[in-house]
């Protein structure tokens, strides 16, 4: 039975997912999401996910959500992008963590807030205060590429790369400027060569407009 | 050697960990980090944590960071805490990912802002906004406790419960009314009742006010 992928192209962590199976080669239906409106708030979805976000994995009887949980599931069912080593697999876990809490979920919200929103109902004191942290964090990653070429620090990629790059290679304005940040970039362009990297526009449908 | 653990009263990320070697029974010394004099941001404890955050958990050659990480640790270590299957330990990795992107993360920064800064420096619009989306988040954990004994499902509790419960035992106001939320109090009080149970202000000194 194929794997079902519930998402949507401007979901970041719905591109983790879908992106970590196009790398590993492995199968899936990608039921689309109509998030925009409002699908992810419906009692059916509740039923799949209580947390009412995307992703949703289902392979046969086995349902899981959160990005981080099912990228983990997925490295150790196929033995790729979980680090070499114990130490490696820390690391892992670390930098997924650091992007839950620091990351992708203060990018996420800010490119909702500047550009999914209509733009009288833009916060605009909301998205300074957060662009201001997510510099921060741009910071921190940057900092770690600059002595290291994956952001576990091991020899290849892992799913903590696929955790954190997802994003940033989206087109909408959210105060990121790939050119300001060198080491970014250079990670950047690795994850992009890696054989069976698609944007996520290409990866996922988008919900965003809504269509009548 | 004993565990160090650095961190300070205010820091429910710290708490966690403690709170979990408290349970568990293992000595640790407490490193206090001075954090509201800038401790946290000093070149040295970017050596040791460069992503600028407590807790740091060092025991002999190894330091962690990031408290899911150090909580995934001790409870292989401890076989405590962990969750009684491989579902189960899928399940704590959900919520503690959870924990860090909808929770902990927003409850941690809202209750910063409100009662850290000083007042003419609270951004009312900011506040308002993140206590609305804890609001959305108060709402899936209590919904999760209406039909669980523990956030994990299981028989008992795990990391996943230190993880998401610590910010909700501090005494400052962030928008959290504990009567309102009946599972998340019945939750509550049985954590507190669990063998070696303490407050975080009985387990770490305080930092704030700043001493001079």
């Amino acid at each position: 039975m194929t794997i079902k992928l519930y998402g949507f192209g401007e979901s970041g962590h719905s591109y983790k997912v879908a992106l970590m199976m196009r790398l590993a080669q492995i199968d899936f239906d990608l039921r689309f999401v109509d998030f925009f409106k409002g699908e992810a708030r419906s009692p059916e979805f509740a039923a799949l996910n209580p947390m009412g976000e995307c992703p949703v994995f289902v392979d046969g009887d086995l349902t899981l959500t959160q990005s981080g949980v099912i990228l983990d599931h997925l490295a150790k069912q196929t033995g790729q992008f979980g680090g070499q080593s114990e130490a490696e697999a820390r690391e892992v876990l670390r930098w997924t963590l650091w992007d839950n809490h620091k990351f992708s979920s203060q990018i996420g919200m800010t490119r909702f807030l500047m550009n999914f929103l209509p733009e009288d109902k833009r916060p605009a004191e909301v998205i300074a205060f957060t662009q201001a942290r997510i510099k921060a964090a741009y910071k921190v990653l940057d900092t770690q590429l600059a002595s290291h070429t994956w952001v576990a620090g091991g020899e290849g990629p892992t799913i903590a790369d696929l955790s954190c790059c997802a994003y940033l290679f989206y087109p909408e304005p959210f105060g990121f400027h790939r050119a300001d940040w060198t080491n970014i970039d250079r990670w950047l362009s690795n994850i992009e060569a890696l054989d069976g990297w698609q944007h996520p526009y290409d990866l996922m449908p988008r919900a965003f407009p809504v269509q009548a």
